[in-house]
């Protein structure tokens, strides 16, 4: 990259002016999670990544899970993960260390990254402010205390951005009774990129995109209408754990938000490529 | 209770005119702590006070440890808390779990307690927004990750008030290199009300208040002046575990907050008691 | 009063917080009339209500009328006051000392004595800032200048609370010739709080509410349902005076206002009882 | 006038301008008075001019008191006015009168004739928001309730302006202890205009202005510089009852006021013509 | 003018008011044009007039063009004028020299002339702010860079209009290719006010209005309705160059504008004439 | 440039982070001329720049001349340009020329250049609002309407940055006479820069910078402290035509501006490379 002369660095800002015009006060929800939550280069370019959006005019509201950080205190605790169809039974113990890890150690550690990238954030989770509300997730067997979200409120999340800060979220809510619940971070994402009528909600995931062949990258598929993707699941491109990830994106552009993007996490900087450039990185759901 | 007639109720309400009219649009911060943060019924009462106070256009700023909570995780992960001199010997295992337990757990319980009684709440630690800065404790034996603040940054704690929330804020603080520091919740409280340039700080604790026989309540002093505190260092009538306490109403009081109380927590509404009547709870420095 | 502890105090303190959190930024008109207008220590009592609630955060007004006051003053310039169904008659004479008596001398006390209960008050009426319109009221005998409100403009009133006053109305009225009318302040009060979509219309009386036997006062009917009014009328449950004091009541409710109250003004603090306790004290209509 | 053609019209409005710009946004402070306040015709005019300059965007405050009509109520309860030096002996019966017909029947009038030219007022006395305190005018002889203004807040004032009301101020005044006192309104007109940072106080009078020669008006003196007041008065110029005015304006100036003006309330449109025309009208002190 | 004694100017004065009041705080666009332009006393009195009606609260955008300046400055480069159906032909060297004229040289000395009289305008043009979108106009003859209004755009109109500026607009215009195009200035007022939703358009010619006989100008129309107007071509009443105005008229009050009118600009103040005075100069449109 | 891949644009983007965090909310005057407004490419390129700029949160003011159009239109009308010391000799017929067209035409083609861009532009003169306020350049050979700057009115300019614009300054001025004076347009940038304010000054020029060989472009110095130029002046490494524009950069950073740069406006994007990295391009004064 050093050998990229100043003039072309200039040109290739220049170039970015109209994604800016096209995003300026506008916000996107980015689900941050996979490789670029673990890669500490990674992680550090999301940071930039986010920093540069917001002082460019673009109001970002990060959403956060932590999979890897819960399984890892659950062992440290002596307390085995347990996954049925996928989603991590919780029972009260778990769900404690759920809102601790998420609450209190991964979404500290994002707000005091940001800051270290010069920005200001502010770190919240569905209890705060009344920000989610769930009820149990109705579903066969018992998955203990996940929950399914009632209620989005998303004055905090604006006051947030209206104080100069980028809300970094973690996915626990509670009830009236003061139940607390273990989010699903995909689903937590697209509901609120709804409420706040967001101009585009971005997942952030460990693989190229939808592939019409799932073994070479080279078949990307960059943009699918949501009105085909029953189609696509039945002829078995979209399958396996692309179904919750794509049912989300279609929830959410159902509910108004213009697009939603499933982005490989694990390319350096894929925010920036995402908004700022005409590159095709990924799948786009419209 | 229940004996009281409405009409003598409505005397008491009337009889907190003059107390609410002294500290409308004031700040008060009030350190939580011992008893009244663990058995339920000293608990729900913070909660309603808080709730109250700030309906009636009182700012309420909450500040929380939580140590016995540290403690329970920490053996949790069978790990033994040690103490040198009092404070927490904090390793960089020990400080996640500080961050951990009081900004995931106690802070966000505390959060959806506070909505309970149909108030908002916001849940910071001193990462969020730069509030806290802080850098290793000196002391003669190393305590690790015990810190020192040396900033204090007021703005997400006001934008918290704006927005119509009570702050309530986790002890914890990062340093520039992003070391995360436990921090002694009395001091922070302190040094909160300093820079918010509060009305009254309320440090709450687990005894009846400062006591010319420390074994009589009945010889509780009520009031001292700052400049009388080392004359009571001296003569024995402030010691042990008072120290500390003492000296953090003393430096509140020379960094122009107008009065730092010592309260009893284990007397149910003890904060209202402290608030809107004459009564002489506690010892008050000013 | 002076035996109730201070934790029994603060118990009553604390269980006021959701009736304030119920009323408050809602806005309360008070009639102010009868004994509570004339005892001195019902009076002072009343003042103090008025000044906390508005503390608290909800946002009363006042309307008066005078008839005691105006009687005595027409007594010293030696003439008889006159009633023709229970309406004073007023020729331009009575006008003119209505006027003064209400908007300069009443008015303007009770201003005062707000005052010295350290609330803020602004003593209007019905001319200033053209708040209420009124034209001859039309009925079988001539009552000369007692007028019919024709019109209630409340930014004066709303331009008084959100200057920090608690407005004080007088109820005279002028018509576009320049005329000016003596109005019931019953009615007044039901046309204000209808025009400020209030949350509460309280008529202080002295009489303990509607009673289903009017000799008993145990047989107070605690609230009655608007559409019920007509069949009370029938069965002479209300009857005499009470009339148009609960026709008041009802055309408040049919404008929109939640509740109207008809309240016992000899009970001290009975406002605060009103407002800030669950005790059946008066009669509601819903 | 009526022989005036538009184009002279038109002309006339024109050279308004160099005026109005010098006004404009500026506070003007007039004691309203003599025989501008008796004869219908002047008064229309008077209150005619109110409204256009508060149109043009000049701040306009009226401060009035009404001997004449006190005196008639007086009669009227067949109490004999008393006046010691040119002030009334106020006793308690006296002052209950002052301030219901000043606060409530003069104040009143004048509101609704100002709504009669489509212009917006609020009536308020002394007592109003705090506006005026007295104390007991200390002097030789007992005088009663005579005031001398102790503090003015300008807020209520300021309020008024702000919501686009002229702010029509009667000259009453109350103590700590509640006691009404009688204000002499050259006094309070003088010191509300120094508390609002007026540009300028006009004084209506019955007179030409301050004459060389008292029986000649072509003698008149435009304009006096206040450090040549005492000379002035020495030499007999200023003398009886021009005195306490003429110590007004002087008092007025001193507090920082640009000019204070005695002008004849007898001519129609004086106040236009001392303020929109560069005619000397009257006599300026500054 | 001389000879108007001060109560005269006064009287006059004060018979502005209701028609300050009827058009305070509403916008008047002027179309300023003709002798009004060329004349240096008129100039001066325009501008005055501007000045005036900004500062009683009117508001004012002046609108104008500048033919005769074009052509002197076509003649100066050796250019000859060239009008087909009275439009100037406009080939690509004049539309510069248009835009130069208009915007460069009319439009300051305007601007500047404002300033002279204290007041303060700001000089647009319709490319400023993207305030005027045109098109070229269709016409039988090709006529070169004429344009044809396709959108207005008012902010940059109301931004100056708030920050206390008196807009002054030069009719150029531009298409999204970059291409500048004449206006025609009655034209660019008529769409400009509707834009504005202003109360009034006012157009300044070199003829008294519309006239029943058009030798005799005591046979002035004072007033058409915009339905009469067919019927007056038709017979003839409204014939050649009254046609393009009155045209502009009828669109303005189909637009929703309250009234246009058509004013003899060689009369002195003829703006506060019709303005400020109820006198029937030149011929209303409604 | 199309040979850098969507990573290498990312990574860019990125790397322009701590710049635009360093100029956010910041104004930067640009002093636009030379061949940067002559090339079409070039002048596309700064319009870009400009609209980048403004869009990521800095606020960029364009103040330009116009010297060859001058002379253009001046040769036009059969006029020859004459310069005296470089500077043009300017009657009065080469004022309203030079108005003409800096005020019209450049100006208003810039403004209509940056919406070509979509970005929102407002032209403004010196005349505009009092912005710049000038007298007779006093100088050994008369100039004629040459203008030397007496005051600089920010209003205006702040007014269209508040409102979105995008503010472009044509260097003419007037007087309080109204006569109208060409102003050198590096010297109106110098001295609105400093009243603004300003964070940089950065004057457009057709040299690679300060050299220290002029004839060797690799002896570019980067950086000069204003204290070092009487030394530079001395040794001849200053000298000639760039004498003037680094009297301008001194004038500038002595009035408060952090730091003036010399850039090379034949480079493409000179100005985001001068803003956004932290090439040395040009010379800058600190």
């Amino acid at each position: 990259m050093d050998n990229i002369s100043f003039m072309d660095r200039a040109a290739v800002l220049a170039q970015a002016l109209p994604y800016i015009q096209k995003y300026s006060g506008k916000i996107v929800v980015i689900k941050y999670g996979g490789n670029a939550m673990i890669d500490d280069d990674l992680k550090q370019a999301v940071m930039s990544d986010l920093v540069l959006l917001q002082l460019v005019g673009i109001h970002v509201v990060l959403v956060h899970g932590g999979g890897p950080e819960i399984s890892a205190m659950l062992k440290k605790i002596g307390k085995e993960s347990k996954f049925i169809n996928g989603l991590r039974y919780t029972d009260k113990e778990t769900a404690d260390i759920v809102q601790m890890v998420l609450g209190g150690k991964v979404n500290k550690d994002l707000v005091a990254l940001v800051e270290r990238h010069h920005g200001k954030a502010l770190g919240l989770c569905g209890i705060d402010g009344g920000l989610l509300k769930a009820k149990k997730l109705e579903s066969e067997v018992d998955l203990g205390y996940v929950g399914d979200i009632t209620q989005v409120n998303a004055k905090p999340v604006l006051d947030a951005l209206a104080g100069g800060y980028i809300p970094v979220i973690a996915t626990v809510a509670s009830d009236a009774a003061g139940n607390v619940y273990n989010i699903n971070a995909d689903t937590a994402a697209a509901r609120i990129a709804a409420e706040l009528h967001a101009e585009n909600l971005i997942l952030m995931t460990d693989i190229r995109g939808l592939l019409a062949d799932k073994d070479r990258e080279e078949t990307l598929i960059p943009h699918v209408c949501v009105s085909d993707v029953p189609a696509l699941k039945r002829e078995g491109t979209i399958s396996g754990g692309m179904i919750p990830k794509i049912d989300c994106c279609v929830e959410t552009v159902r509910r108004g938000v213009k697009k939603a993007v499933i982005i490989d996490g694990r390319v350096p900087h894929s925010i920036l490529i995402e908004i700022l450039t005409d590159e095709g990185i990924g799948t786009m759901f419209t």
